[in-house]
């Protein structure tokens, strides 16, 4: 069975408690619950990750080779400037997706660059907790491609 | 059963016969035949429109009100330049999601910029032909969730 | 009677049918007849033209120096990059009028911005169909002008 | 009877005395005239107001609520600049048209900006004298749609 | 008792009166009157000047050295574009600290910059009427500094 | 005997009738009896194809392969901002030659980028008529090399 | 009594200890003294917490709702390009105060602009120490207005 | 004899009395000496002028023509930003020699570009009171060469 | 018999002995060889020059007035900074071509952007040593255009 | 016994186990290694520190001052965009030299801005592991220098 | 006597003899005349150098100390380009008056920088040969100045 | 024994006579010393070249290659522009390093850009004469490495 680290960047660990206007209601564990569901019947298992800190994000990216298959990532804040993610994920060399819970094309202009999304496959953005389970199967897919 | 209109933009018609190295080697109809499979599963209804002139695309996003609920759009290299485009979907009103079979963030510079993507719930780049059925999934949940 | 050639671009035909917050609740039909009313106080003959293809408007726009006096034109989400109407403009000879139903101005940045407005004589913007009626009062005044 | 100011902003009191190719060679005074006319015809009254300094100007729009129901607007070179005048216009909150005797987007890169426009309900540019009658009835429009 | 010039620029004298929602209720007397308090509380006295004019501020400053011994200025619109009040102040050598009613990071782009900063101890921006009188502590701690 | 499909863009249907200064006072009947006895003279037959409209020429490019060998293309306007014409170009794969009757470099500002030329061999500007008919000999000279 | 949560920024920790003649000869916890006193004398409770990571501070502003009433937030470097910060701030939800101790307008061009003050109620910067008392006061104020 | 308007812009009434180091430790009255001791021998008649205010620059500009053959202008902090008095000098049609006691482009980058040196013959900068005196000369031989 | 110089810039003489993958395999002297072939058939008789030296570049388009009738230039490097050599172009006031071997248009951004083709008539880029004498054909058509 | 304190930045503990093309297949253990012995030949003693912490290598450099002369920096991905490392350098006040692995000139163009080496006394690129050991010679002399 | 190096750049041997309309009928060696009789009544001696090589000037420059007491130069089109002038001013020491033919703000927007400026003492544009003499008359007194 | 060809650019002969406070008392025959002892030491043999023509440089760069096994470069002032010099080295082919006494990121703006370092193996700045001992070594590292 495939391995899949799943990142949850800064401030997503107060998910559903805030903002819920902009970000939803679901807290974090509802939504990794939903992943792991998703992962479930996708015959994925799934490690679940998240950190404010850009330096435990690197580190964990670090220590995937080996003991994952794929990365799927929210890099959340650090999307628009950690060319140190960037670099790690470009290290790494597994497949990685990255995923935002919101539209980032229809916020402040500064939301629509993204560093790191040059290093992964692909980038899903703006369907909520779904934009997770989304790119979990396009992690599936590219993993049966790649045998 | 909810309908859903499939727009392949400006030069997605050749797909499979040019490039393969870059865009695979699928053919538009094979990938219309798994949009196709990927919708009866979800229970929705598809239809596909593909055209190489920004005048039709707007004038077949203006006529989907009415005929279909939701619209999966690829917009290609129009993504880039087209205020019409975005000025159609935006008066459309209906949910849209935006999808693109490459990675828009890891190609020429100008191609990370979509002047469409404001006015669609989210968008999906980097998967191949699966950027649409994923975007198909987004959009029945997007169908379910407003009722 | 001088003839004037009013062209109405991109997204036009769905006036007062989609968006009526922005763009009002009359449809185009409405406004051509409030601008063909305009016209017969006037003393002016108007044709209506309005497409949402880019190829159309220039050939329209190519067509009427010899039928036509004048131009009174919104080329819609095409007023922003549209090289190729301002070319046929250009090349047409005619005194032409650009007109917008919204503010340009008081929008998102890019709409501010014209790329036809230069081949034009003058540019009126923000009055919604009253737009179009002044600008076929300033028509009236330029022909009159040069005879 | 409505009441509208009619503001001419700096340099224009020498309008017909200098640059006759650019500008015409009808004076501010002949201007006001074609002005008042125009305003007759229309049901209106207006006031003129010409100054070369932006705090009179400003000072002029703060007293127009209360005396006028609507402003008329050339603000000349300072178009191009004066927040002050942006600022005194949307304080103000009465309905403001912005007119320019030539064509901003046929002159140098910079005349095509306007910082006072957003804070105008339409701009009208390019005309000579004309453009100003044309804001009077914009204006009258307005007055009347607003009761 | 040190005295402090305290100058309002353009727009402020119809404080209170418009856009409450924006600045507040309170007028400019007001205002005033809140930092003629603070003032006294302070130790310091202090005069008002309000002026739309740029060439009137810039002439206060001017007369300010031997008057005054510090400058509380708000100069509103000016902030973003006029050199010769930061001319002004760069010449006149006292002390100065520069205020804002409203957040100017969280308006309008072109409300972040400001030419005037730079020849200004500091900027306290976003508190209403508090800025004024916090800018006058502050001013009264590089007085008392400065002996 | 080697097939070139010779593309005319936007209003080049209207050559020699309008703004004759600028583009001379050839028909582009004209210029392609120019360019088909030049190319008779290189052993090379030519098609002609002119329209007004992107898609169309996306159209014809993607329709080029297999009926012709080489494709010498005037994207006029359309040089500066189809992005759609740039990708049939790459998608043909075939050589091809950007030409320009105008000296681009010494236009307007926007004239000199051209979005079209990285794709094709090389671009030729300046000369008229005389343009076409040398890129038609770049051609010639390309396809002989590649045998 | 209301507390208040005092966040110090990276570098804030060698204060007074390095570079005095920038920052001043007071230490941290000199700086945090004054602080302490000013709380008192206004009747809030302050706490203070020092970090040169942003991970740290980011999770330090989410414990902060239910704990404190208000921020007042030294970013230091980070003020420049922590989004990260920004939006930890904008999801507390909470009353925050931006404070720098040097004038950002007055030093390197990147230091005048701020990402984190646009989600905080205002900006003090350029008195030294005062900049965290006066921001206290402000705070004080924007707490008893909301009751 | 020639007359020669002599226009010293915002902050120059503050000469030699205020930054010394930078501007020099003459008065503006004593510059006004030298310059007319030059005038003198020139053989041509001086009249000085000095605001703060641009309005007025702008009025004095205005009735230059008739009462002045030529002006000579220090635009100061206006050079940088007064489209308004740029206009007047356009206007104006005399000729015009702008002069800066500092050398602009040795200062801060926003010194460099002045708005208003086009419509001038030339722009000398950088050499103190002298260069209002050679710019009294440029001129001198501009009024010989134009008869 | 009409003369043209043929100027070679920066880099050039290391034809065919550098870099052959990029530049061809020829040698400048067989350029020249091809170069002096065709202008002998087109009943031109040509010169070369080649330098280094932007100094002697310009210098030879100096001489060129009076033993040349027209100019076939390939300022290689310096064709994105020499306004040197622009300017002499431009005051030797004889017809000029720019020629490239290689497509500036598909190399480094910096590559595409030409500050002497404005000077000149029209521009050939992208044929290797074919583009000289498509450049020499081009000159041919306008010295006999003009006589 | 002078003592060096060599900082590797993030991603820099991968160094050797990942994109050995780019980065050289030596581990950081090896590099230090190779900096240790270029150390004892040069007469200097250094400590290792490698963290992907921003906050970490901040304290770090905090630290420095009286534990150590000099510091030997790569800041790997932090170097474009780490105003907080770039501080702490500042305010360590020791000499500093910057090192990156790989040229940083020839890579993407956001790895071409340094924000830290305007701090540093110099920098040295694209040597692999000798960058470092060519960073502790001049540090070695910056050190004998000072005395 | 103080003496002055008046150094002419590229394409100034061509004056009086090209492009009479923009840079007058006067030869060098006339201008040369010019400078030579104001260089006499100021008590001057002049020394001329011209050169179309910008290594020419630089190596001139750096032979004027000792032999010349200032210079006078106009670096033409190296004026906008050529950093090795400006630092070979830069480390003469010499005072450096910059001159200009035409106003350099009347013209391509590229011909407004100068990077050559900064180094000067200041710059006089736009008079034709006189600036060159009422360079002369600045430098010389600046030498007197100096002592 | 390798050869290595050491180009200084244009200013550098008057090392150690001008700024001796920017570039340091040491001339450049000393310069050259150290060099030479440090290749001694190496066991490298250099050669020097100085110039302040870029195309001399050009020249001496085509020249190497046969001579010399690298190339040790400072290209000063044309660092910053120089594309000549970029493509000279570029088409040598030879391993390069570029060096600079000064710290280029610590000094003007347009310093920290280097249109030469892309085509070197590296670059050295901020160490004086150093910088280029530091250099040689590289190239004794790279020379050994490739055999």
């Amino acid at each position: 069975m495939k391995k899949v680290l799943v990142i949850h960047g800064a401030n997503l660990n107060v998910l559903g408690r805030r903002e819920v206007g902009v970000y939803g209601q679901q807290t974090l564990e509802e939504v990794d619950g939903l992943i792991a569901e998703a992962a479930k019947s996708l015959g994925l298992e799934v490690k679940f990750f998240q950190s404010n800190h850009e330096g435990e994000i690197v580190e964990k990216v670090h220590s995937a080779p080996g003991q994952f298959d794929a990365i799927l990532i929210n890099p959340a804040a650090h999307t628009h400037y950690s060319i140190a993610i960037r670099d790690a994920l470009g290290a790494a060399g597994l497949p990685a997706v990255e995923v935002h819970l919101s539209n980032i094309h229809a916020r402040e202009e500064f939301r629509a660059r993204s560093v790191t999304a040059a290093v992964c496959r692909g980038q899903i953005c703006g369907f909520g907790p779904l934009s997770y389970t989304l790119g979990l199967q396009a992690l599936k897919a590219i993993l049966e491609e790649s045998g």
